[in-house]
């Protein structure tokens, strides 16, 4: 297929992209207070190579609107850029990406295509201020502050581990390593660690709630609980206490860290890229029982960040994903 | 190096960044007309491999701002992605990418850092209505306008062509090809060439004077002129006659095909990159000479696309860079 018959047949699944498409730049309808975000998704780096490109075009998306959600923004327009090796199945991974974007509001607006040897792509999504909203920044943690996740951590970097040990996701069916060897409800929560891995869910209710309550600062987990807490901190002229014992982490996360010899609390507090959002709020504010939030500790004066148990307090190290380090997947 | 080291001395290169790097995304001040372009760079498809970080910087904002050149726009912010492999010398490549940007009126706003065995980079542009500017459009083009070229055409496929028999670029000496022969008045073009292909120049000036105009349609020549003519004129409904033996090339252009054994009016025609704007206008309107245009023929009522000789007219095939064929550097 060229490239002009992929833009005709796009244009045929959504013909409001053609009033976006045809020009050299978009021209949007005027945006008050525009936040703006890139993320790329590399094959071999950010997930396996030979991943269905409908999952990827799922990922991409999802990835990107948990930054929109850390930021209580509300998602518009979508800048895709894909490019990739002769063979992609490039209807594939469009209606994918299309469906998937209309779920979320997202109107892809422009884009570049290009080949390349490996499976390369990166999304800028442009979002707005909800209604009553304010900004969420990583800045405006305050001491005394709880500190809160949005979901358990850990089971992404365990999807991680167990794709790197064989595991597929191929049309629906998700097949275990072949060495796996486990009951019944840990093979269960193994699929269910491989979705979260490849298929993660942008937290962006929960971002708009909090931008309501105009009070405490957020990141997204994307480099791992330790890591972007540091950033919180440091943003926020804080530091923090983590109750380790106390981490959220998925049904049969011990098991299956046993299983593939991982260490729970490394995998919990530096496993990253489990998509929820880390936050804080002042004392006596509580998100409602929908999101699933987990209180985890507090915001302190002090710049130290500590793991504190019943029995120890240590020094919680930045560990986590560096971006500059070498190829995962 | 790690990314936290890099945003670190990102920041102290350009303090203003701070303020947008420092959350998930970046909050821009309102903007009432944005125009929003994304475009790739990759080794080995729009580069040679090994290029020279500074050089590969200047090329992306350059093709990128051409785009938003050939709206009428005026470039305001940026968001980037680059992904290397180790030993990229990520600060050589953000000195100059920071440098060009100043130049052209654009902030670096958001990026997003990754490891990739390929040097693969992409950039987002937003850009504005200038005052009293209009944009400009591919489907604004009329029967009866006059058909312009922002300036020569096929000296940017030259360029591609010398690096891929040999010529290189390292610091400031541009070495030609092993056996590559000829008087100082040629070799002197093809080094031009190759700055050319390498680095081309945006017409931001041209695309904001045609903005002013009111009138006309527009594209930029990345694909190669006659496919980029079949663009505009599909847009805007309308055939065209391209004066063949009147199209503008660069000194020494029909010597250094004969060197490099390219026929030349494909290389004008479909040789792409060439970073011009094509653009139409009612008769009458010339473009300032400051400009450096040309004009090559005019659009007609009629559907078809013609190329005219004094002796014949035949017609205008829709041949040039396809973006899913191969890799071609």
């Amino acid at each position: 297929m060229t490239e002009n018959a992929l833009i005709r047949w796009l244009r045929r699944q959504e013909p409001a992209l053609a009033e976006l498409l045809g020009d050299d730049a978009a021209v949007l309808p005027p945006l008050p207070s525009p936040a703006v975000t890139v993320d790329s998704q590399i094959a071999g780096i950010h997930f396996p190579e030979g991943l269905d490109p409908a999952l990827l075009a799922q990922r991409l998306l999802a990835v990107n609107l948990s930054d929109l959600a850390a930021m209580g923004a509300s998602p518009r327009y979508g800048f895709l850029t894909l490019s990739v090796p002769e063979g992609f199945d490039h209807r594939r991974f469009f209606r994918a990406f299309l469906k998937a974007c209309r779920i979320f509001g997202v109107r892809l607006a422009g884009g570049d295509l290009a080949s390349c040897r490996q499976v390369t792509t990166s999304l800028t999504l442009v979002g707005e201020l909800p209604p009553g909203g304010h900004w969420l920044k990583r800045s405006t943690g305050r001491a005394r502050h709880d500190l809160w996740l949005g979901g358990t951590v850990g089971e992404s970097a365990l999807g991680y581990h167990l794709l790197a040990a064989g595991a597929q996701w191929q049309g629906n069916r998700i097949s275990l390593p072949k060495h796996f060897e486990a009951p019944t409800t840990v093979a269960r929560a193994a699929r269910r660690a491989i979705r979260r891995h490849l298929r993660p869910s942008p937290q962006l209710e929960l971002g708009r709630w909090l931008g309501q309550q105009g009070a405490g600062g957020a990141i997204d987990i994307s480099d791992g609980l330790s890591l972007d807490l540091h950033r919180l901190c440091e943003a926020s002229g804080t530091g923090a206490e983590v109750f380790t014992q106390q981490l959220p982490t998925a049904p049969k996360f011990e098991e299956l860290c046993r299983q593939l010899d991982q260490p729970p609390l490394d995998l919990a507090l530096s496993g990253g890229e489990d998509y929820v959002l880390l936050f804080s709020l002042p004392t006596g504010t509580t998100p409602p029982n929908e999101f699933g939030c987990y209180p985890i500790g507090r915001l302190t004066q002090t710049g130290d960040l500590l793991a504190v148990t019943s029995e120890t307090t240590q020094p919680l190290r930045a560990v986590g994903w560096d971006h500059l380090a070498r190829p995962s997947h």
